[in-house]
């Protein structure tokens, strides 16, 4: 060796440096049989709202509160499909896709459609956003999937195959079989279930079952769930590839140092059988994402790519680029019978102390809110039917909008932050002008001067298919008013002095709200009874009187310390309630049903649990933790006051300086209504508090109370218990709550007891023969789920901020045992779809020469049964309409009203044609046969089911009779002829 | 109105939602006159190591120190320029840029072709880090600068424009005229200059001046320099627009809340005329980045679209898209007189107390390293072209890569984090497999065993153009030893026992180096000349004999606690050193020059600032903050050790127990050599300290000392004073240091006191007549400038860590006045360029029948002038080689070496014929001629300087002579025909 060469090898360099060390990955996979096949699934996850609002989200404002920004995650994700044709994404929330989808030019559209059509982008579930399955009323659920999945249909042409609830906090029969059978997907994935339940689950490998919702329903809406083992993220083992994130990136070019594949691809293995080791059959889902993940979609593309390329060129197992279609078409393909799975997963645990049953209450003012915004929206859409649509001017669909993202599992829940729920009530509020605040008895319309020979004229809107009798109130100022019906004639009504209390909260919350005071008082709510026809209206007149036959007749007030002598009792018609001598409710009694049955009402709260103990488990906006619980008392030094007349009794309770009820029994009615208000809850002693109401009788109830699921199906709970598995309760108050949307009852054998709701609310059975209903809540503490706040609503006015006070209703009814569903369901339906007001003043008698003073849309003899409620009867863009029914009982629910139900269409569309019906899947996006063909059908364990299931058969186009089985909700895309009366309405 | 319609009008949303909203930007704007024109300038900065090593921060590992990736920015970069036509973007760092394109497969390489060529991506500075300006040795500059522009032209066929030296602390005249004008710059832009110097500029407008950064070339180098107003980052109002960032982004879209167009724009206006009112011109630069930014690049592109479009439609300024080059154009085509900046601009504070002076010392040993790596590299390079460079196998390119890495502005600064300060001597290590501990007194080769016939080969090569005489010292066991020169003659060689000291140190490090314990202790340093001809090598044999006319000399060990009668004198040859009682150093004298001074040499230091009190500001890696001086006494109890023979005078010292110091006189050596062995530097009474030894004589200095610019120009200091603004220094040490690269000296009218330096160093003249060079810092806070950790070096053996322990020289000389240039550069080259040894062993006299044992590559009767160096020779991919002197003296700085030099290549290259020969700019990517041709002629303000530049002509490619004028450096790319001899040397 030359000593220059000898020398230089000394100087020279391990590696040739520069050298080219691109590679192309082989992403190719798709499943390999014999082989554990790990689905890679990209997806992000992207809340309408939590932390900041839908459009903060969006646009990735506000991000000092939590970095995300949706645009960023759309925008990277087409040039990162585009990279690789077998990169696979999935997108789900359409209220954000919709809103980046407006902002693109029809370059990235044409790419986008391409990548869609391709299957390379799948937009799955495809409401507008992950809905909420507690707190959310199944028309809710079902209005907000349709607006998402009619946008897919009709820019994509695609339909949605898979439910992918993967966040909300428990999960609801009604999303199964309702939002997901009858949907027509074919399966239905998400992950927070009972710790319990899982760990049980993981053991006999049951996290993926044949989900069979409906009782009525049976098998033919049965549907294939996906539980995932841990979470909707990646498996463990760092593989979170996000621009930041610290999971180790795989570097495998050798020219730099750290090279680790080798490492990554053994983690990779590891995860996957483990995996395994709880699955059924050779194919694992690996959820490659999490909240508002893929915001440079490239660096998790990056990672996966390698990660496939070296997993399978490791061989021992085969990764493949995947959607949730084509790892549930694996699934079936293996051919397995599954498990079954029967009612909900509800109330979801992640910890001993920890049951996610606060959010069922969290916010009591926004979901009140929702739910009356709803049943507007529903009748609404009528009225926008009846006039034609608008094609230039304004429309619902804001509102449609609005309420579609309050539906989302952080809105209606009450678990987003105060800034959040703020949005989504102002968005809700740019649909609706109308009398917003006749709750805190401020409606300036009905509050007009008649002096001046002024008369208020009441639209009353009935947007349900059948008559209605009810009762209006509107506060006034005069004390000699008069009323007129449609045809002139004079009705009853009655004058009830309005409530100091009232009138200070009235004060307060006008101003704070408007920003101005809302000047002279009213001195009386004017109840009087009205009489509306199906889907149809009247008209009712307000005036001032001096004398008439029938000026309003004025309350008689009296009031009562709860004398000891003398048992009290209200009541003008069939049902008294009679209070005892200490002013309590002590007895129910029906002259009509010869129930009788003994009574208490009661106020309570629960100490919410501040999280400083050892345990720092706090109560909060999810999670209802209860630390002891204190009875509230009457307070006896305040009367009762008792308002008497010839429509309505009354009964006024100041419960304690912070809660105020009022008990009202209707001369015609055979229900009791209870308006509570609530407010603001004190804290000053430092706790959180949670105010429940409970109704105790001595009913044998056997630890059974019932629940509706998500304002449809009730389901039987019990105590303490879970049907389908073993559980040990370590909250006994919070592990028995339920969400209730539409109700609760108990029975006894004898007789029921039944309390309906204005609105998504946490109740239980805590004891026998009890009932109770979690009203308000104000929490100090954050409980930990990433709220980062307090749930502690306060209104401000003056900068001064005080609690936030709720007002509301619940009714109740105890019917002998069988009949109580009659009224929970057909009643129920009435408060979901109140009486919809309109205000206007004529001046003289003038009004009814210019309008039509009484209408129905239907037959003038016909009505709906009154086990069918119409959902849905909205114009589309094309002059479609979208009809849809619902049969409002369960199979064997009622003797009578559970059988099968006919509507005569030719009779619901008096003067028009119908020209075409298609019957469609509930979210009206696929023919309904079609739909029923190409679901999967999944096999159970175990011997076949006795099934006598009832669905209506093909509507004949010449007859056009639509029959309801029990449960049925049926969806037709309907196409007029013409008008045949030729007559405008409008 | 009808009833039905009253009813709908109140029910109706605000718009129609739905509507279309894609806005196409227009972002077309070229820049318009008469009105203020903000060049949006994107770009990233991406330190190529700091908190994390260069690879980390390519590939985005290790995010949980720092959340970067550079893979991220690039990848993301190109869809987003592609997205529109007028975005642009810079892009800076090769070393990055390289890694990424390497990656890339033909797609998408032809795609930044593309765009590259058409401006919209510009590769600006281009050197494959951004260099450091301080602790950077001018030829690491060029050859970093080298390797980048090399590779932008090879591959994109690109020459940079701009300097971009945006965040170094501190800027540097040979950046500004070398590494600038030289480049073939036409601007240079930066941002770190001292807080009161930028504060007097923004109120005169000298943010943007015309930097001379030459005394020697004048006008001709000048180049255009633009300082930002407060950083790289945007302008103040919010304009951040990363992923996560806070900023609020611009929100255009009237269908979501929050729309913000009006308040943006008026944003961006009010930032561009604060902006502008400090600017000349009606041009000023919106630096739209900052470090490791544009992760997701659309994010903020998006966002700048947009405000080029609002702000334009607004129209009170224009925005356009821009780059540094179109920028400088701009003010170029504005005609403007630009103010005058000359010297440089150290030292950089950001506060009172702020000086950014440490980093000047921080990590002397990888500063050392880096210094040593760099001679070696030159070295090698030469050998590599002599052998013919490998096609396939190992070059010297991977340690052209970690040198260039290690010039980075966090990395031979010592202010990167301790890992990646590793990962930087990691690189360089791959390179070097040397006797690389030769400095603990650890070389396997000499320490063989000589006893069985055996001696060690010595193979000694020389880079320099100049035959040299030094002494080389190995470190050996047997005590009779005898060397043999090339032609077998016998050389007189001297023998020193090694201290104990060294013994420890030595076991120690090795251990914690390497792993294992070196074995066997060798006894002695043996010390013998050697004369190596120029560019060439000569062999040395080691062997043992018991009997020899000229075996070994051992040298003679006296001790002196320092006796008061006697005073001590050193040295054998015309130098003599005289210790005065005290065993302290008192008298230099030299017999030759007639030189007699007045001298100490002692150690103390600095307690570095804690933070703690009121002032948060520690001393730290960046910043020398001292609270407090401490000198440091010998300790009297240790003696004065003094080793004499026929070569050198030793003279051992242990200052404490933490210092120990050998001062040596060469019998043939002008100078005087102290090597110091500094550490553990103790930390246990809480101080961290910062450890500096001192000179100190009589020398009348008036507050003046000189200190090399990156190793070049000297450049004069005053304490106090900065030439070209008034300046109040708060902090009277920190803010009079100044980096000190090649050496540092003063004068007094009769005579110079010169101090050369082995690396970079901190360095000052803090009283008249002293000068002082910061040898070691350990400290024990951060200093707040984000790397977020102590400068705490410490070497860990058997899980016990103590205080890194340094050891370097020093060398210095007295010299007449006009007479020290000779030595700080002639000397001053052969510190950088040391020899290089090769060890071989022979058994018996083989040796010489198979190897060539004495060699140069020139002309055998031709040298390099003695102040002319050859900066490289390195041979190329293509063959051909590039090559490069320099002159080593400024104009007037030596009475006869500051004249024209000449070369004659013929007799350089006396084996090959030179075939062509271009003349190109300092980093070789273009003809000289082009660039000077092209290169853009600023305007001065005031009279046209007088000057009298001298250059070398043209290269008669018949005579084949360079002409250098001081300071020049001239830069060719050769081709040569053919072999003339034929003979492989090899």
């Amino acid at each position: 060796m030359g000593p220059v060469r000898l020398a230089l090898l000394a100087v020279v360099a391990l590696a040739a440096a520069g050298e080219a060390v691109y590679i192309p990955y082989n992403t190719s996979a798709g499943v390999v049989a014999g082989k554990l096949n790990v689905h890679v699934v990209p997806h992000t996850h992207d809340d309408v709202g939590w932390l900041k609002t839908v459009d903060q989200y969006y646009v990735g404002s506000n991000n000092s509160i939590q970095g995300a920004c949706v645009q960023n995650v759309l925008d990277s994700l087409i040039p990162a499909l585009l990279k690789d044709e077998n990169r696979k994404f999935i997108y789900v929330e359409q209220a954000f896709f919709q809103r980046w989808w407006r902002n693109q030019n029809d370059m990235i559209k044409d790419t986008v459609k391409g990548l869609i059509s391709s299957g390379r982008l799948e937009l799955i579930n495809g409401g507008m956003c992950m809905h909420d399955e507690a707190a959310v009323h199944y028309i809710d659920m079902i209005d907000q999937t349709t607006l998402g999945h009619k946008f897919i249909k009709e820019e994509f042409g695609q339909i949605p195959r898979i439910g992918w609830q993967i966040d909300p906090f428990g999960h609801s029969a009604v999303q199964a079989y309702l939002l997901g059978a009858e949907v027509g997907f074919d399966a239905f994935y998400f992950f927070r279930i009972d710790y319990q339940d899982r760990d049980t689950r993981k053991g006999t490998k049951e996290l993926e079952v044949v989900w069979r919702g409906s009782k009525s329903f049976g098998s033919s809406a049965d549907i294939f769930a996906g539980i995932f083992p841990k979470n909707y993220e990646p498996p463990p083992g760092d593989f979170y590839f996000e621009v930041d994130d610290d999971s180790p990136v795989v570097q495998d070019d050798p020219l730099l140092f750290d090279y680790n594949v080798e490492e990554r691809v053994n983690d990779f293995v590891a995860a996957a059988l483990a995996q395994a080791n709880i699955t059924r059959t050779n194919h694992i889902m690996f959820t490659m994402g999490t909240d508002f993940k893929y915001q440079y979609a490239e660096s998790w593309f990056r990672n996966m790519d390698k990660l496939i390329h070296y997993v399978n060129k490791d061989g021992r197992i085969n990764a493949l680029y995947s959607t949730p279609s084509i790892y549930t078409d694996a699934k079936y393909a293996a051919n397995e019978q599954w498990p079954l799975k029967t009612n909900d997963f509800f109330p979801y645990a992640d910890n001993p102390n920890a049951y996610w049953t606060g959010y069922f209450t969290s916010r009591p003012a926004l979901k009140r809110y929702v739910r009356m915004m709803s049943g507007y929206y529903l009748a609404a859409r009528q009225l926008e039917f009846f006039k034609g649509k608008s094609r230039s001017g304004p429309a619902t669909d804001y509102l449609g909008d609005a309420l579609a993202l309050a539906q989302h599992h952080d809105a209606v829940t009450g678990t987003e932050k105060q800034h959040v729920a703020n949005d989504y009530a102002k968005r809700l509020s740019i649909g609706y002008t109308r009398c917003l605040l006749l709750n805190v008895t401020f409606c300036p319309p009905s509050e007009m001067d008649f002096s001046k020979g002024k008369s208020l004229v009441v639209l009353v809107y009935n947007s349900l298919g059948w008559k209605r009798e009810d009762i209006l109130r509107v506060p006034v100022f005069s004390d000699s008013i008069v009323v007129h019906d449609s045809e002139g004639r004079e009705v009853e009504s009655q004058l009830l002095p309005i409530a100091s209390a009232s009138l200070n909260i009235r004060d307060k919350h006008v101003k704070a709200y408007l920003g101005t005071s809302p000047g002279a008082k009213p001195k009386f709510w004017l109840a009087f009874p009205v009489s509306v026809p199906p889907l149809g209206f009247n008209t009712y007149f307000v005036s001032s009187t001096k004398k008439s036959a029938s000026v309003s007749s004025k309350s008689t007030v009296s009031s009562s310390q709860g004398s000891e002598d003398s048992n009290l009792q209200v009541g003008q018609g069939n049902l008294k309630l009679q209070y005892n001598a200490a002013g309590a409710l002590s007895l129910y009694s029906d002259s009509k049903t010869l129930i009788e049955a003994n009574f208490e009402q009661k106020y309570k709260y629960y100490i919410g649990q501040d999280g400083n103990g050892s345990d720092p488990q706090a109560s909060g906006a999810y999670i209802f933790r209860p630390n002891g619980t204190v009875p509230i008392k009457t307070d006896s030094q305040v009367p009762l006051t008792i308002l008497r007349g010839p429509i309505v009794d009354e009964v006024h309770q100041q419960i304690n300086s912070w809660i105020y009820q009022i008990t009202r029994v209707y001369k015609g009615k055979d229900y009791v209504e209870t308006e509570f208000i609530v407010g603001p809850i004190p804290t000053d002693d430092g706790n959180g508090k949670e105010v429940a109401t409970e109704i105790v009788t001595n009913m044998a109830t056997n630890k059974t109370f019932y629940t509706d699921s998500s304002g449809r199906d009730f389901i039987k709970r019990i105590r303490d218990y879970r049907s389908e598995w073993k559980i040990e309760v370590h909250q006994p108050i919070a592990g028995n709550y339920y969400p209730v949307n539409l109700g609760i009852y108990v029975e006894d054998g004898n007789k029921e007891l039944s309390v309906l709701v204005d609105r998504s609310i946490g109740g239980s059975s805590i004891k026998d023969g009890q009932i109770e209903l979690m009203l308000h809540r104000r929490l100090l503490h954050d409980d930990g789920r990433g709220v980062a706040e307090a749930l502690n609503e306060t209104v401000c006015l003056d900068n001064q901020c005080e609690g936030l006070i709720i007002e509301g209703k619940y009714y109740l009814k105890i019917d002998p045992q069988g009949e109580g569903a009659r009224w929970r369901r057909t009643f129920g339906q009435e408060i979901y779809s109140p009486l919809l007001l309109a205000f206007s003043e004529q001046d003289g008698g003038n009004w009814a020469n210019s309008h039509i003073p009484k209408f129905s849309a239907m037959d003038p003899t016909y009505s709906l049964p009154d086990n069918v409620a119409l959902l849905t009867l909205q114009e589309l863009e094309d002059g479609s309409v979208l009809l849809r029914f619902a049969h409002l009982y369960e199979a064997g629910e009622h003797k009578d009203l559970s059988a099968l139900a006919s509507v005569n269409l030719k009779r619901v569309f008096r003067d028009k044609k119908i020209g075409k019906i298609i019957e469609t899947s509930l979210s009206a996006n696929q023919e309904r046969a079609a739909m029923e063909k190409k679901r999967l059908k999944w096999k159970v364990q175990g011997p076949p089911a006795d099934e006598k299931v009832v669905r209506g058969g093909p509507v004949d186009p010449s007859k056009l009779v639509v029959e309801l089985g029990p449960m049925e909700i049926r969806t037709f895309i309907v196409s007029f002829e013409r008008s045949i009366s030729g007559k405008q309405l409008l």
